[in-house]
C-alpha cells in the first residue's frame, strides 16, 4: 500500500503481517495494539491520544525513564564518530569506559568482560563458557543445575535452562539434559513453613542430595539472585540464597549469577547479589542486559574471573580459544547508551533516591493483601508482586482458562497502566525514575481494579 | 583507574578486562588491537592516526558505508520520540514502516514478520517455529537437516544445526540430533567433478538417500543459499540449490533461508534467493541480520508464511501460541536504521550501482589465480575468497598450525586492510557502497601481500 495509506491503517497492516512475541495473535483478531509514537518519563503516548503509565519498565529495561536526555545524547554523539566496528581484532573507547565503568559496581573478582547483544545470549555465553573451561582443563564435568521455575532466555540453550512450563516443555526434546531443582517458592512452601520465622531452609535440601550424589558431574548452577521474574515473581530470602552459594562452593560448581532482571538498582542495590554476604558474592558468571542500556538498545554482558579466563588463554594451536561471537558484540551505540547509563546512577544519586520510594512502594503495597482475591503480596526494591487466588485460604488458584491475569491486564490498559501479569500474578516493575507521586497513582488504581474484579 | 589515565591507556585496560569474541587472547599479549574512533565510508580511523579499509564490513553488517547520514540521521529523529516499547500488545511506527518497506523487496508468500536481535536468534525462531508448528498440527516431524560446512550462529540451537568444525565439536553433548549431509564444494568435490561443466549434481545424492529413508520424521532443513560463508565462503551453483528444492518440497518439509550474510545485495540483488527461480523461490522461513540496519544496529527478522503462522493461531485455552521473544524485540532505534537503510536502495539505486562494480571486482579477482600459493579464485557480488594450499596441483592444504591465514591477516593489518581469513581461505566482503577505485587499490595491496607471501 502506498505510504501515506499505510499510515492511515498501521493497525491494519500491524494486524497482517507483524507477528508479536510472546502473542497469541487471535487475541487481537478483532482489538487494535496501540500505536506507540513517544516515550517521556514514566509515559508512553499512542496515535489515538492515549497514555499509559509503563509499569512493568517495557520488559524490565527501562531505568531512567523514556526519553532520558543524557543517554539519548550520549547515542547522538557516538553516531557522530562510530556506529559500529567488529569487535574480533579492534577495541574502542565506550567499550572500554563502560567496561571501566561497570568495575567500580563490581566485586573486584569479577574482572572479564565479554560482550553480547541480550539475555538470552548472555546466559548461553555464560554456559558455553563453564562448559569448555572444564575441557580445556580436563575435567569431566558437563552437567548444569537450575530451578524448576528460572528463567533465562528463549534460545534453546538458555531453555533447556530454565524452567519447564506447559509452553517450554514442548520444545524439551531439542533441549540438552539439566538437573532441576524445585525453587523456593515461600507462598507455597512445600515444606510446611508458615513464614519466614520458622523457616529453616529445608528446601535445600533436595539440592544437597543432588550434590551429593552428582556433584563430580556437575559444571555450573545457574540461577537469579533473589528473585525468580518470569517464573512468577516469587522472591526467596537472602539466607536462602547464601546457604546455596556455601553448598555449591563445596563442591567445585561455578555459579552463574542471571541478573538480566535484577541488576541495576531495580531491587534497590545495584546488583541482586550487594545483599549477599561479602564472602559470599562470589558467582563466577554475573550476566547482564535489560537495564544495561537504560533500556535504550540490546547490549548484554558476561563477566566473569581471572581464573576462568586463565583456562582459555594459551597458545592458539592448543585450541582452547572461545569461538563464540556476534556481529554486534559491543556495538559502540549501545556502548555508548549503557555508559551514559551507568554514570547516571553516580552523577544522579539514583541508588539514593529511590530508597525513599523504595521503602513507599514496599509499605503501600501491603493493602493489597486485604483484597479477597490477592493470597500473597511480596516485593522488593522497585518491584512488587500481587498471586491471585480464587480461595484466600486453601490458596486455590484459579482456573487458568478464565485467564484472570488477561482479564486484569485489559482492565489496565483501560486505566491507563501497562501492567503484564504472569498467569495469575499481577506485578509492578517500575522504573527506578518512578516519583512517589507516581507509585501512589498506580497503587490507587491498580487496587481499585483488583478491588471490583468479578 | 582515573578516567583521564584510563583514555591514556586503552590499551592496558582493554587487555586486562575485555574478553573478545572469536579471539585468542594469547594472541594479543604483547600487543595492541587498534583503539578504532571514528568510521566514514569504507574507512576506519583508530587513535594512532592509522586507518583502515574495513574490507570485511566489519563482520559483513555495514552496507552503505559507515557513517551514512541518513541512517544516522533517522537514529537521531527516532531518539527525540521513542527509543524502546515492549512489542508484546503494543506497536510501533517503524516496526510497521519497515515491514511494509520489505514486504516489497520479498516473494509474495513471506508476508508475516518475526523481530528478534541477531542472526543466532532469527534462526532459532525459524527452527523453533518450524518444530512447533509441526506439534500444533498433530504431526510427528522433530528433526533437522544442515550442511556440514553450514553456519547458523554461536547460541547452543543454532550451532546444532551448523557445521561441526574442531572448535563447535567440544560442544556436541549439548547438541540436539541433526541430520548432516555433506556440502556442496566444487573445488574439492568429492564426486570428481573437475568443473561446472561436466556436473552432474552428484553431490545431492546423500540428499536423496536421507529423503528417501527419513523424510517423514523431519521437519526443515537449515541453509544459506548459494554461499557457505563462515564455512569457508564456499559458493554453489544456483542450479543446485534449484535441485536441492525441489527434492525437498516434494517430501513436506520446511526450508529455511539464512540469509544472514547474503541479504541485502551482498552477492548483486537483494537477496540469494533472488537468483532462483521464481516458482523455487519459496522459502518456509527466511532470517535476516547483519546489513539489515545497514550494519548499526543489532536487529534481526524471521519471515515466514501464513500458513505457518495460522498454525499458531487458535484460541489462546487451544495453547498453540509462540512463546518466544527478547527485550528488545523489534527496538524501535534498530527499526528507524533498517527502514532508512531499506530505502537507501531505492533512493540510491544501490542495485542499479553495483553491477558495474561487481564486474569489475568478479573480473579483477581471476589475476590472483596466478599466484602459486592461492589454489582457488571464487565470488560473486561483492564477495569474492581465495582458497590458500601450499601445493596447487594437488590442492593439499598448508599445515593448521603454520596458521598462514592469521599471518596474511597481520599483513593486511600493516597494509591498512581489513581482512579476517576463514581458515586459510582469504575473502573480501565488501561494502555496497565501495568505489571502483577501492576495489582496484585493494585488490592490489591484497596481490602484492599474496606474491610476496613465503
Amino acid at each position: 500500500m502506498p505510504e501515506d495509506f499505510l499510515s492511515q491503517n498501521l493497525n491494519i497492516f500491524d494486524r497482517h503481517h507483524i507477528w508479536h512475541p510472546f502473542t497469541q495473535m487471535k487475541d487481537f483478531e478483532h482489538r487494535d495494539m496501540p500505536v506507540i509514537t513517544r516515550g517521556e518519563g514514566l509515559k508512553l503516548y499512542d496515535n489515538r491520544g492515549n497514555e499509559f503509565y509503563d509499569c512493568i519498565s517495557s520488559w524490565w529495561c527501562i531505568l531512567h525513564g523514556h526519553n532520558h536526555p543524557k543517554i539519548k545524547n550520549a547515542i547522538k554523539e557516538q553516531l557522530d564518530s562510530l556506529e559500529q566496528v567488529i569487535f574480533a581484532g579492534f577495541t574502542h573507547e565506550k567499550a572500554i569506559q563502560l567496561a571501566h565503568e561497570l568495575l567500580y559496581n563490581l566485586p573486584s573478582h569479577l574482572s572479564k568482560f565479554f560482550f553480547s547483544d541480550n539475555g538470552s545470549t548472555a546466559c548461553e555465553v555464560a554456559l558455553k563458557m563453564s562448559y569448555q573451561q572444564r575441557l580445556n582443563n580436563g575435567e569431566k564435568k558437563t552437567k548444569f543445575i537450575a530451578f524448576d521455575r528460572g528463567y533465562h532466555g528463549d534460545t534453546l540453550g538458555a531453555m533447556s535452562v530454565s524452567g519447564l512450563s506447559q509452553f517450554s516443555r514442548k520444545f524439551e526434546g531439542l533441549f540438552f539434559d539439566c538437573h532441576r531443582i524445585a525453587s523456593p517458592y515461600c507462598y507455597r512452601c512445600e515444606f510446611g513453613c508458615k513464614s519466614g520465622a520458622d523457616c529453616n531452609l529445608e528446601c535445600l535440601k533436595p539440592l544437597e542430595k543432588l550434590l551429593r550424589e552428582k556433584s563430580s558431574e556437575i559444571t555450573a548452577i545457574i540461577l537469579e539472585p533473589l528473585v525468580f521474574g518470569a517464573g512468577g515473581m516469587i522472591f526467596y530470602p537472602v539466607r536462602h540464597l547464601e546457604n546455596l552459594i556455601k553448598l555449591v562452593k563445596a563442591h567445585d560448581i561455578h555459579i552463574i549469577f542471571d541478573e538480566i532482571a535484577t541488576g541495576f538498582g531495580r531491587l534497590g542495590r545495584m546488583f541482586a547479589m550487594d545483599f549477599l554476604d561479602e564472602n559470599l558474592r562470589k558467582p563466577d558468571f554475573l550476566c547482564i542486559s535489560k537495564g544495561l542500556t537504560g533500556g535504550f538498545l540490546p547490549l548484554a554482558l558476561t563477566i566473569t574471573t581471572n581464573d576462568i579466563f586463565n583456562s582459555f588463554f594459551d597458545d592458539y594451536e592448543k585450541n582452547k580459544t572461545f569461538f563464540h561471537g556476534h556481529t554486534f558484540t559491543a556495538n559502540p551505540l549501545g556502548c555508548a547508551a549503557a555508559l551514559a547509563s551507568t554514570k547516571i546512577f553516580k552523577e544522579e544519586n539514583t541508588l539514593e533516591n529511590i530508597r525513599g520510594k523504595i521503602s513507599f512502594l514496599q509499605k503501600e503495597k501491603e493493602k493489597f493483601s486485604e483484597l479477597p482475591i490477592v493470597g500473597d503480596v511480596r516485593g522488593m526494591g522497585m518491584i512488587c508482586a500481587f498471586e491471585l487466588v480464587k480461595d484466600k485460604k486453601t490458596k486455590e488458584p484459579f482456573d487458568s482458562r478464565l485467564r484472570t491475569g488477561w482479564k486484569i491486564y485489559n482492565e489496565g490498559l483501560k486505566k491507563g497502566l501497562i501492567i503484564r501479569p504472569l498467569g495469575d500474578v499481577i506485578y509492578l516493575f517500575l522504573p527506578l525514575s518512578t516519583q512517589k507521586t507516581e507509585i501512589s497513582y498506580i497503587l490507587d488504581t491498580l487496587f481499585e481494579i483488583l478491588k471490583d474484579f468479578r
